[in-house]
């Protein structure tokens, strides 16, 4: 209930700023690992409002184990593949104006790249604003295990990357904490709509 | 009073955002199907301050049965012709300065098209990020019987709108729940902001 | 006291929206006609922790009569210009991003001209959207005395203008009551921005 | 205790504006000149949650006298330096979308030139909206003893200078008081997000 409460708290504080309008986006935190245990919101639910008591208990295959009924958010297959290959201990999913625009303008390129600024150094395990971070973009699809699969697929080739869009649609990021998971969600929101609002600039 | 108290929460929030400057915009929810009762937000009141004591309640021609003083919104006319037009069980809205602007700049097409985005699937019947919405551009008018019949023919002819813009006025969205009103107005400002912010970077 | 809450409870809102940063703008209202109180906000204080007793009691010559040390706002001779010139009950003065710079785009025309907007409707005596509202623009000065003078012909030569904008300065906007005012403030800022937005788009 | 606590309220309200999102961003204040105790704030703290007790006591060496773990941030030594060569009672540094970019969009200029506006005024010792106001532009480095030699010579070739930019990094400014730093902040964010958004009018 505690990681249930954070991830609550989260939610609103995001909602308050416009990345989880109508209902969108979606948030989870590991409670368990062995067997695994995820703390994953409802769909649904409108995120400036969510309670800690309505956070599900999902196992690795995503079958709710609390004692609530409906099913989990389909998208709950892509937070339990980022949790297994990236061993994040929080997944959260934002859906703002900013990554929804970058999201499908920077489709051809196949990501966003972003150097060169100091924001990047709140990324975990980066060091100076010279790093270079490939945010990379997914087609999106309602095909979930298909899509879990190309996400699969995409962490698989870019190791190092703290995030990414699906086109479209939104971000992924994640941390080993919901402290570092809020915080890189930050970050790469501030960094698309700073990314955003530059090559605007120069059109 | 539940339903007011609802509907007076909607309006501090969507104030906060910017959508309801100025006493502007106005909400509804039924609260009685037979004979019709409808809460209505009163004309020319602070949107931040709204309490719920404060809705009045009209029947189906407009006509308040409350203990209220003065007339009711002129505009109550469209939020009836919504509800029985549509089956609507709460109707918002909101005049957002991206509504404004789209409202204008689509006008010449007749409406806003909008397709390909994640955040579409939050409409209430959509299942996939391919659905194509249409938000009918209604011309304003002061005459309201008259821009209420506009209002009923454009609903007849686009039975799959969730909403529609008023010209350089607002926009209307409605749900068969007050939350789902709000998550359709949600997500239709997110979606006409994130159109407005596209179209201008390929100016 | 109570008028004195009344404008801090705007003023903080005000601050909220980026309407007041810095110390900006500042905020009357009419306490008493006869002979004239005007209950005025302090200079040089951070408006987003504005507390009522810290407004000033001022006379018809803009000279401190309640207990406080100092002096008022040079801008008060603007606000007993508007509250004579006005029959005004309550002026509020803004700095926002887009009122500074429309202040400065339009210059050359002298005003900006707003028509056919429904959010019109809410300025008092408006009673169409195809009203239009020329917001004049005044040059700046330090001068307060001639600035005073300014302000007093321009509000002459625009007997039906609800507000004024000083050159790279700001807005400022009036009503018989403090709700009155501070719904105009709200509608003129909105109209800026999207005109704003507007404009850009057409570049 | 009590300049922590102000310290905290001024970087939950910057929090909310988007200026330190990430744990970006420190403050500091002096608490005591001789020999010289700074409260600053600590590396990589969510600035939403900031409480007064986080706060380290630095000496003029940088380092912790308080009893608390860690080291304090890099960035301490910039503090330092603007603390002995401004005499400043408070330093605040903010990272918001518009100062990175106008921090790179400008940096062939050597700064930002800033004049003509009103709000220039609630800078210190400013008296007319004529004063022009140069925004020097340092270039980011993670070398902090050589980023805060930098800064010295910055500071010193611009001694009417009331802060500065890092290059895609964000904005230092400072006050005798935390009030005033605090002012200071708001007044140069909202001009360059003024002239951030003019400039782009006029590409």
């Amino acid at each position: 209930m505690e990681m249930a409460a954070g991830l609550a708290a989260v939610a609103r504080g995001f909602y308050a700023r416009g990345w989880l309008l109508g209902t969108s986006g979606n948030l989870s935190a590991v409670v368990q690992r062995e067997p695994l245990r995820l703390a994953m919101s409802p769909s649904g639910v409108d995120k400036g409002e969510l309670r800690p008591e309505q956070f599900l208990s999902i196992d690795e295959n995503a079958r709710i184990v609390s004692a609530h009924q409906g099913k989990p958010s389909d998208e709950s297959l892509l937070h339990l593949r980022i949790v297994k290959d990236r061993g994040a201990g929080a997944v959260l999913h934002t859906h703002s104006v900013w990554n929804t625009i970058l999201s499908d303008q920077y489709a051809a390129e196949g990501g966003v790249k972003i150097t060169g600024y100091e924001m990047l150094k709140g990324l975990q395990g980066v060091r100076t604003h010279e790093h270079t971070e490939f945010l990379p973009i997914v087609e999106n699809s309602q095909d979930m295990p298909a899509l879990a699969e190309s996400v699969g697929a995409t962490l698989n080739k870019h190791p190092a990357a703290h995030g990414f869009l699906l086109r479209r649609h939104g971000l992924y990021s994640w941390g080993k904490t919901l402290a570092e998971a809020k915080r890189h969600i930050e970050i790469l929101e501030f960094l698309l709509e700073t990314i955003g609002r530059t090559s605007r600039r120069s059109d």
